[in-house]
């Protein structure tokens, strides 16, 4: 059967499990949301949150060279053990990551390494442009809250869209995929991404 | 013939030409050392010094990742075309700078990019290990600037030694020797370097 995409966000959105594991338990359950809820829970996916708490200090360092050799990145991921380190789907996400950095520049890994000041300018900036719009100081505080959910999913990788597969969602969304399907908790540490001119 | 060590030394502090090149000048003066600098000079290969002015915005972004992927090095060396860029000579260099920094951690590029505090807090920790050492200040001021020299020659990739061939000197002077050969201005600008747990 076709899976309503509607249940299968709020499915996401409940459980914190992977597109991929929501999408088999929604079939499984003929899209009865809470027999997948279930059928999610007995296969111990809602790992994500869990692990989040476990030291990650294995993983890989990666890089990514974008020819011809004016445009590159260097990536860490970790990750709890260095069985996992070795899967290959755990090497093949963090080749994904170092291209995407490569493609679409983030400035920060997530929004917890944006400075205050950062955030600070960036709601002045938005401010400014709306402060004689003639609405009311909560409407235009709204809006700035969500041009901030625009400016974090520029500037924030976790909030980027994944661009190995939009279908995904965010990086954020791929790595708790993979963390469903690896079992450990898997951070994305650091990078840098240094192209010639800049 | 065998060129003298103490000649070759002199002749590079002189003309600032490569290593190589001082060499094959000695050998072609049969060891004289006014002969050798006309040789050197007539050769244009002081060009260093006067390159270095000269605006270096290509280059490459070249890494090096160290098996089985717990260390990585990214890395950006400029030049002044495209066309260098692409040689062998340069190539090579870039991917042995890579590998170097891998090997022999440096804290910056060059003793520049230190930051004021790092060398005053590097002073006061040699200081305090002289000061009752009851030695007169003026002999233990030298005493820190020679073991400054030292620290700078740990912490700065250009002061380090050229661990692909020490015989070069430094890796200023390998840098040196590569400008004197390719006919540029060239810069390693900038290096990031990750280790898993670091």
């Amino acid at each position: 059967m076709a899976v309503n995409l509607d249940d299968l966000k709020q499915l996401r959105k409940a459980t914190g499990a992977g597109m991929l594991d929501c999408k088999k338990a929604l079939e499984e359950s003929d899209g009865d949301m809470q027999k997948a809820i279930t059928i999610l829970r007995e296969k111990g996916i809602k790992v994500a949150s869990k692990k989040a708490s476990r030291d990650a200090d294995e993983g890989l360092i990666v890089s990514y060279i974008h020819p011809p050799g004016k445009l590159g990145v260097l990536v860490e991921i970790n990750c709890e053990t260095d069985f996992v380190a070795r899967t290959e789907d755990f090497q093949k996400f963090a080749k994904h990551v170092a291209m995407h950095i490569a493609a679409y520049p983030p400035s920060v890994v997530s929004r917890e390494n944006l400075s205050e000041e950062a955030i600070e300018a960036e709601r002045k900036v938005l401010l400014s442009q709306l402060e004689d719009s003639g609405k009311p100081a909560s409407i235009i505080e709204k809006i700035i809250d969500g041009r901030m959910e625009k400016f974090y999913s520029e500037s924030c990788l976790l909030d980027q869209e994944w661009s190995d597969d939009p279908d995904v969602g965010t990086v954020k969304d791929a790595l708790t995929d993979l963390i469903g399907k690896l079992r450990e908790n898997i951070v994305i540490n650091r990078f840098a991404r240094f192209s010639i001119g800049n």
